[in-house]
């Protein structure tokens, strides 16, 4: 029995983790509920590879490290510049050490991708939070290209990742942070 | 008190709906729970336009409408032309005569737009079941260019409408249509 305003304040970005995996049925139970989403035309576009080896998470974050610094090389003027210290640091994981990483994939012609894998990482940060374990989106942790690294996570054709998120025991679930009015523009009646 | 199992069977694509409006007060709960999503960088880029009036949701579905057969006219190949049937019938009303429809709205240029706004529309979604109030994420609707209707609804400067949400109290629950098993690509341990 989970309550849903109990689950609203548990379903934290957590990026502090015990050091110990979710067992790997309750990993299968949490992507089955994840399943359960919405898509567009209820087309159910997600795919999933889960990785809960360390050094593999190490490899998959110095591999997004260094294909965003590229692109940042490319345009320095993107938003990524934010993030030039911590990419450039050899020490920053982009998957904060956590345990797990599971990545929410596609086909990458699909016009509602991104949305569909959205709605399918929402179901799945509510149903690890249902399980007591923590998670959090890594959008930094998305730019893969190495065929060698995709194929390692069995991630081919036109699929492509989404959406990645780290999952584990939290040492402690974070506070809320602090949310901006709800502005409604309008109201028509 | 809302068990969240039972949310999830709850937390249906609702097409029919009761004749009567949500309480306004519940509409603004509602968004303020919306407004607990994660986003990225923490940016809650999400703006909301309320629309409880069936006229003013009969001329948008017509302006979506109008524009998703110019697109597909510009373009006859586009995967809009499985709906060309509907959108060409004067009857036809995207949002299924629906008392109520939600605009989630963001700036133009954030490259997390969709997926933030995607995030919010599915605590939407849930904020709504919790409240015995039935939604439909509804695509085909979003699709508005007329200033004067970007105006009255109050979408202006760099915002544009992403995720249209009908929401009623719900004639009767769907069965949840049949999902596909989850496919998991690959496990590195």
């Amino acid at each position: 029995m989970n309550d849903y305003e109990t689950l609203l304040r548990r379903r934290r970005s957590v990026r502090e983790y015990q050091d110990r995996q979710a067992p790997p049925d309750l990993v299968r139970e949490i992507i089955r509920e994840t399943c359960l989403a919405p898509s567009a035309m209820n087309g159910q576009p997600w795919r999933f590879s889960i990785v809960s080896n360390r050094e593999k998470i190490k490899q998959l974050s110095d591999e997004s490290k260094r294909n965003l610094l590229s692109d940042l090389e490319a345009d320095p003027s993107s938003p990524l510049k934010r993030y030039v210290d911590i990419l450039r640091d050899p020490g920053f994981n982009v998957f904060y050490n956590a345990p797990c990483v599971v990545y929410i994939c596609g086909p990458s012609g699909l016009g509602s991708l991104d949305v569909d894998c959205a709605l399918a990482a929402c179901y799945f940060m509510f149903a690890a939070a249902a399980r007591n374990l923590g998670t959090c989106w890594i959008g930094l942790g998305a730019h893969l290209r190495d065929p060698a690294i995709l194929k390692d996570l069995r991630i081919a054709g036109d699929l492509q990742p989404v959406a990645p998120i780290i999952l584990g025991y939290p040492k402690e679930i974070p506070e809320v942070p602090e949310r901006i009015e709800p502005v409604i523009l309008g109201i028509l009646e």
